[in-house]
């Protein structure tokens, strides 16, 4: 039996010895080949694997970055329906139908994952990534001829542009946007009022109560509730899950049937709306022909623009987890208002210190999408005449934002917000002490009264009630009636 | 009378003669001027200047980038509208309206551009652009005072966020999307099909019913029409306006009523719709008070999601241009299937030598729009607490984006679109010489033969009926009825 | 006598009152034009301008972006040293010594600035920026006629490579680099040990002995010395100036004498040697030829290099001036360590209040010179055959970051970081506070019971030494000698 | 046993059906665990896994991209080192003998890649990168372990700086430099003049004597040999080369001996130097101590600026396989001067058809290269006080960088470079028809009838030489004497 293995290449570097040099690259410790025959000729392929002649030659053509840059596992799976929509609409243009059921049996096993060890296939291949549609067509052919004899599967050109809109397209409907939600929801429920907190939500305090100071510039400003202050990551989040969502009308345009350059040469009259309609079918998302061929294969704009969206969602979440970081600096010498979940260790010797982790892995999840999202610009704006050959570094990077982004709004809410509490000491402390709450004052004893009444806190170190006893310009109790923060945190009547 | 004029600075460096290394600074020669005041004391400012002691700090403490780092006239004419609607709106909330009136007549002017010269600040000062801020209530007040008295015009604490957004909103709808749909239209019609062309097309050709050879990975494909790969880059500009105007929803949400930190401290309930309403009125866009002014104020993700929806842009017309001065590549030694306009003389030996210069400038400007993205991007992620200080730098460059996409695309569409001929005996040539023709063989005479013809005929260089005669597999009549590029340009029935 | 004013073009649109959809074209109220000709035929100039046909066809075929998009001044200065040096060598190689001289003389005042009034163009026109150069021509041919007779200059091809090379150079040795010396030394002088401090160092507190608590992951860490910490800051402009000077071999070489491709036909054998040697001498700078002309024509990989040194020396200052603005946060409700100058008033209410503006204009920068580069990258990325056709964005992009860079260190050395002053009490009071002393204990008291002090201290909110004396592990005295923060600053012996 | 596998998680979307919104996670089906123990207490860990309690924590708490977003195992690798010399180097400082072979054992065999299966942790974990530096700690010490005791490894805080600085000297110099002379030194090849080509070198036309059309601003201009094309790409990575070496000395800088904050606090005097030394020795590559330990630890500049270094070698590479792909389009409809290799079929119907897939893939990565610079970019400038806690993600996209320019050069050098032939007829054909050659017959019959002749042929479609003879001014012997595009290809005498 062939093994599929990988094994280390020695580099001859002279100035490093060479275990440290050492690479990988595929090689086939196996008993026994088959061989798989294509227009260039033969060609030795492991007979354990399901795929031909095809795919092993850009397997030998294209070692480029190792294992770990194998097509995403979303496009193998969405050639995987694609290939099953296209037998069911072929059938009714006459495809035999035990040949036909066979390709979608063999299709649907592709769909579920079951066949991934078959796409050996990396991202830096032909820029239509045809091979990869090869690859999916050779195993598809090879497995159903498993179940019913050797018939090749037909041949379908560029089908990578329909495949990047499928996969796009679930993982956003099926990963990131419910993940968006679930950060949504979460931070969400840290502005509500309880009565009595619900089970798992492990604050005791009321976010929407707690009159905090407010900080333009880093600077000390005027106040504003915590519940306020998180009612913007709120919004934040859930004009991102808007963002991505006004996007996929263009995501759902399908260029199956427009073959090789969008004039559908080759295919029947119908089958672009026929195809599109199966694959609406078989995933419950409102996939439609593409209103203009030639744009949908020469252009891959619409995954720029969602990738824009995505940019968008990372800067909101730099914004948001940057915040909670600082606010939850500390334990003694940062802004302390914020108590994180500690999840592991941050140091062995220093108990209250915890490493905000999760704002860590976030916003360098972050930095990537956006990096990402320059691989994809850079991509979208080089397609030339009828075709962009830039398909899989494009559809690869938006799949890897996709997910990242997703995963990690799922871990920050679960890891990190939902067990955020909010340090209440601390927030009163430093909210009374702010020299900021001065404005109050104003109209009872006008601005140069309260204006000497700050400069002398601020000089001596001193409270603003400290100041103003001091000065002589307020009484004790005049000082606490007008002095109020929880009467500045909106405008009056 | 003081003249502010630039002067050179020399640097001492020891490198270079003194003369290259000048720069400019602001200096002034003037016989006279006045003092102002602020908090921090007196300061001199320039007799005929409008502006008082806050913009001439400003000036003095940020001397980066010289005059043309000016924000941005957009801007500086937002802060009319926005101190126009904003008095009106003080009026009603008791300001006396004689004060109200001037104030309002001062604001207009601003609007409308009259006072530029008293807007001397550049982008790289405060974070939140206050200083600009102040800069439009020391004019206007200033202004308001030389009709009517001296009183000073009231503080709005960060206007930049609603300035931003009025001024990116009005130019959005009154320059890029007019642009654009202009470019639209131009591209548009090189694809009808007239029976008589209307005044000012100069094509004579019917792009409609050009069929040339196709181009995929950059080789020969399959034939369309000219027109139909011109309604490809049709379909991209019209999406492209379909992205940006989905964006402008979150544009057209107003923070103002927000004041310091989003709670509306020291404003009365309902100031922020009334001023949402008279923005509206004022500008006929449909402005909108913040549904959440803390998210207003914190972020701009509004501008850093336009800003995506101008890079898709940007991604489209580098597409469209390139492929254009490619097709119009030659004139003898290039592709050669378009005749682009002859704007200027490519170079005065060279007869026929056109020089793409509109695709250039489209392509840099596209180029620039990208690089602004990032800028936009890495401010838009960069902001603190209750507010992002990065405003003028997020303004400017998405303005400078809107801009140049705008100018660019009516320069293209007029200069460079509007007169592309086709090449119609260029066309026809490529078009009969290509190999690609030969699968129209494969029903009548068989996969093996077909491709043997192609063998051949690239093999000698000769013609596919050349190839098909020599090998005696189709008489000359059967070939003609057969390769028919014109039948090769749809699915069939 | 022309005038050569702006003019407010109105656009119909429609949702907009006109005034606001104002923007700027070039129009000419002139008594009087010239007619001048090129292989187009004649077209009109305005009398009191040096340029000629070709510019003027420029001007009115790529309207974009108005006046603010001129091509960078240093770009037009660097012709004129050009365009001196090549008529020095033109008379070397036989002409005529009196018409020589008077080019040199009109090159010369292009050189100071002059003439900078007769150079309309923008940056958006063709892409090797050809027309600039002829406006050039134009321009000292005109001027050179004044003081002579009637004779054109001769034509240069591609001199926009060499103009962009000189002008980067010189702007930054002559601009940048001082600029960043003068930041670092700056930097450098917060940290030295004064017995008494010079004039104009406003700060009376030596950096270098002030202990202060350390912070990783933005939470508390062990101590380390203001100095130490500023040393870190110190070091990174240190090598920005090595990463930039690395680069300029690159920018060294000159392509002039390649001509057209590269072949330099139509020159003389050594013609290229003898220019570049002309502008060393000119400019004091150590140009040289370039190695090989294909390669200085065709990419313009230099110029993304030395872009890449900038956004690294970017990245930098992000990381100084966010420091800066965190430590120097409060002045109540932040960090507080370090008291930043006052350059303006922050806020008419708040005595205390400073607002960070000089490290917001320099983040702003920054972020602007990220953006930038990614324009340069895309310009150079898309060269194609024997030329660049995106040298107007790359070299105008690459100055704009050389000048804002260089202009905001300057302007952050000399408005803030000159100022800085040690806020003694506030350090010291977080340093002593610091869970993170516990360490010390360790030797003495051993793991378990140190960690028993701190979690002790930090559950009841008291002090390391409170928490010691309350469990009975150590004496006061004994504390006293063990935790000593100005022994946690270096390795020990 | 336990096995580590990986089972599909259900996502519970209504919208499309489970199996396709199909994801990944780690799960155990064992039937023996372990229990380790951390500060924060007991965790079940896999008994066949090497790991301990602050891994498996990670592991659980970062779900964040799945198996592929596991650390660069460069950086696994340099793990291996790095703790190898600190037990070599802690045993000069009293380490006892025994452990610290069995320590340097245990990460010899991590340095080998033999314990990459027990590196489980995700590149989205704390930004200090600190879990994976335990996981290694732990894996050494459990590894140590086995051999000697139970015993576990000392604690090194944030070696994660060095080994990313060790992982990215050791893949640049043994991966990227090498790969890149490879490239480098094919294309040289195609320069030279040889009597007999070398075995191995496929062309037998030498590259250096074929004239050839220039092409500026992608039109036709004057001619020059394939060999001075090709020496412009040479010149290029000859200089990619130079600008990433320049950026190592930064690289060779370690920061280890600095500990926590960069003091260097719980380090002997002399340690960092010393393991800096150890380095150096096992690697064989002149690492030293960083001078400054502060910028060390709280910046990555090092790692922006060699990324700058590399963007910059993508562009370089973007240019070359452009030209290649484009002097390669065809067979007929292109410009078809250059004969790519055929690596696998395009078509199966179209013989001749090649598409340029080694450029393709070359340029996808340059793409992606460009996007981690980004990336890295925003990492790097986001560090804060003493350590930058971007760290994994700048690590990560550095070395993606590194591997796919250096595996795609040496895949490009290999399978598209060598094999370029060229196409001696159509670069003969193209070059004969050019118009552009009439630059020769200026200083024999004048410009205004070369520029008849040029109009002449230009109009009728005709040779130059059938102009010249039509219009009279020249005779056919005449003509071949002066048109000579051989004597254009350099400066005259």
């Amino acid at each position: 039996m062939a093994m599929f293995i990988a094994s280390r290449r020695i580099w001859s570097g002279s100035t490093t010895t060479s275990y440290l040099a050492a690479s990988f690259r595929f090689r086939w410790y196996s008993s026994s080949f088959r061989e798989e025959k294509d227009t260039f000729g033969p060609i030795q392929v492991p007979s354990d694997k399901l795929w031909g002649a095809q795919t092993q030659r850009s397997l030998q053509n294209f070692e480029i970055g190792g294992d770990r840059e194998r097509m995403p596992e979303p496009i193998i799976r969405a050639f995987g329906i694609l290939k099953k929509c296209a037998a069911k609409v072929n059938m009714e243009y006459g495809l035999d139908p035990s040949i036909g059921k066979a390709i979608m049996q063999a299709a649907q096993e592709v769909a579920e994952g079951k066949l991934n060890d078959h796409f050996p296939l990396v991202v830096w291949q032909t820029g239509s990534g045809t091979q990869s549609n090869m690859n999916a067509n050779e195993v598809i052919a090879n497995r159903a001829a498993e179940i019913l004899g050797h018939k090749r599967g037909g041949k379908f050109v560029h089908p990578n542009d329909h495949v990047m809109h499928i996969a796009a397209a679930m993982e956003i409907n099926s990963g990131l946007i419910p993940k968006l939600k679930q950060l949504h929801s979460t931070l969400h429920t840290k502005i509500l009022r309880f009565s009595s907190p619900p089970p798992g939500i492990s604050f005791s305090v009321e976010f929407k109560d707690i009159v905090k100071i407010g900080r333009t510039h880093t600077q000390d400003a005027t106040p504003l509730t915590l519940g306020q202050e998180f009612s913007g990551y709120t919004t934040q989040v859930k004009y991102g899950i808007d963002r991505v969502s006004c996007t996929l009308p263009r995501i759902y345009q399908l260029a199956q049937g427009g073959t090789a350059v969008g004039t559908g040469l080759n295919t029947k009259k119908g089958f672009d709306v026929k195809i599109a309609s199966a694959v609406d079918e078989e995933t419950n998302l409102p996939f439609v022909t593409a209103e203009n061929k030639f744009e949908a294969l020469a252009a891959h704009d619409a995954f720029v623009e969602t990738s824009g969206a995505l940019n968008t969602v990372g800067v909101s979440l730099v914004k948001i987890a940057n915040d909670i970081r600082f606010l939850g600096s500390g334990p003694r010498c940062g802004l302390g208002e914020l108590i994180l979940p500690e999840n592991e260790p941050g140091s062995s010797i220093m108990p209250g210190k915890v490493n905000p982790t999760q704002c860590e892995a976030i916003t360098m999840v972050c930095a990537q999408v956006m990096g990402n999202h320059v691989a994809v610009t850079v991509g979208g704006s080089n397609g030339h005449f009828e075709l962009n050959v830039f398909k899989p570094v494009i559809a690869s990077n938006l799949l890897h934002s996709v997910r990242l982004l997703g995963d990690a709004s799922a871990s920050f809410a679960k890891n990190c917000v939902r067990g955020i509490q909010a340090n209440r000491e601390r927030i009163s402390k430093l909210l009374h002490e702010s020299l900021m709450l001065v404005t109050s004052l104003n109209p009872k004893i006008g601005y140069d009264n309260a204006a000497a009444v700050a400069k002398t806190a601020h000089k001596e170190g001193s409270t603003l009630k400290d100041a103003a006893l001091k000065l002589g310009v307020l009484s004790s109790k005049e000082f606490d009636q007008l002095v109020v923060p929880e009467n500045m945190i909106g405008p009056s009547d």
